[in-house]
């Protein structure tokens, strides 16, 4: 059955990071609607087991295909990493995680950074403890290169950090410099944000990434090595949503749990005005 | 029904932040038998709204009943300060939070205080943004006296600094620093750790605390007035579980969810050995 066009991209995470990856779509694909998950009920997946977080997986990707959508975007690195060749082979629609596009920015990256240099320098990922123990990254990048390797470092403050909104400061930069430091002593030379919350520290990372090696390192954002795919995916297909010169917005943002703050902490991943919100139940029963 | 005082105390926490309320239980309780859930799949409750921490406690709560148990203590502050009224109007048990025994605390080491001092200061809070939203901490304050003053605030990175280990150095230094300064300013003299999970960074707490103050701020845990209300209560029904003299120890714990690093965290709330474990479904359905 061929995709419906007029059907939204369905986008799911374990909370509101994913918006970062919903804006990145949105600057490439102007056209398209979206309909986004946030799990905030059970926000976050990093923590979890891998069986839990396929559960968890499940379960979000059920509720946006209930609705209607024509492929599903799993925004959540975690999620990403344990649940894509699952969700993949249980569903009739295509299905993205943003490890295997996050994989191939940071080859191309190294390799760029290998005719600069001269050395192929190792990629090192920071990521929730569950999305490093997956071994997904190294995975990804094995399948694109053989001779590339990979270095992952857990960084579990990150997240809680950025949802406090501490993302300038001593205490960020401290943590930032902790978590970076094994990764560069290591060889990295190329630094994977393998979570969504990271981009709102980006600054920082490039900064103490710098000071730590001595010289620059890039540092990749998956979400727009997938919002990339995406579009290529959307192209080739013809299967805009709307026609040429039309803009289509988010149309609806689900979420588990309405936190007091979450306006706020909404805001802080996505630029502009807030899309209708509704709260849906996936965890009694 | 009088209680059946072979059955063994049940104990719930969000995660595994309450085992320093066991461990408080233990040390005053020897012959006691513990049954503990951490809803480890859903944690952290600090985060969420106040309707979905009612419906998560309530399924805690279930299950426990259900194995039998001759009380409940709700270990965790956030559920405490949401839930215990509910629990006790739907349980045919006697149910203890951790919020009333802790104010009491709080209030007497106040009191103690303006002895000392010849002034009355207000008694400050550190806790999840759950537990000081839901102005429990005043609401039992002002039942105690009316001439003590609460002032509350929201630490919401000190939990995940106590599951990373990060509870000595400088970025948990000046997260406590941060958070207590508000506290200081407003005039408290008291502080209490309205979360299981702040015991592990008293010695910090309490070194920032009179740095900031200018003198000695005590610092209250309401673990340990939880363990002497429970005390009270066994002793004056006479329902211990084992003869004097015959230890009894933790029977088993219960998770909803097994992290990779679940020893590792259990064991810096949980001084010794580990009970048994059982991974428990209270998410799926």
């Amino acid at each position: 059955m061929p995709p419906r066009a007029e059907l939204p991209l369905g986008v799911f995470d374990s909370g509101l990071g994913g918006l970062t990856v919903v804006g990145a779509l949105g600057r490439v694909l102007p056209r398209e609607r979206f309909l986004y998950l946030g799990d905030t009920a059970r926000v976050p997946y990093g923590t979890r087991s891998a069986e839990t977080i396929v559960r968890y997986s499940r379960g979000c990707a059920r509720v946006l295909v209930e609705r209607g959508i024509k492929a599903l975007i799993i925004a959540c690195n975690t999620a990403s990493a344990v649940s894509v060749e699952m969700l993949r082979a249980e569903l009739d629609l295509p299905v993205l995680g943003v490890i295997e596009p996050g994989a191939q920015a940071a080859a191309r990256a190294a390799e760029q950074n290998a005719e600069q240099h001269g050395v192929l320098a190792k990629i090192g990922v920071l990521g929730t403890q569950g999305t490093i123990a997956s071994g997904a990254y190294p995975r990804a990048v094995s399948q694109i290169s053989s001779r590339l390797e990979v270095v992952g470092q857990p960084a579990p403050l990150l997240v809680p950090l950025v949802e406090e909104g501490w993302t300038e400061g001593e205490v960020p930069r401290l943590a930032v410099r902790r978590y970076l430091t094994p990764l560069i002593e290591a060889g990295a030379g190329v630094i994977v944000l393998g979570c969504t919350h990271y981009p709102l520290l980006r600054g920082l990372i490039e900064q103490e990434a710098a000071a730590l090696a001595g010289r620059r390192v890039p540092v990749v954002d998956s979400a727009h090595a997938t919002a990339a795919q995406v579009e290529d995916w959307i192209e080739q297909g013809r299967i805009e949503a709307a026609p040429p010169g039309e803009a289509a917005l988010l149309n609806e943002l689900l979420v588990t749990d309405l936190p007091a703050s979450f306006e706020a902490v909404a805001g802080r991943f996505l630029d502009g005005t807030l899309p209708p919100v509704t709260q849906i139940d996936l965890t009694s029963g």
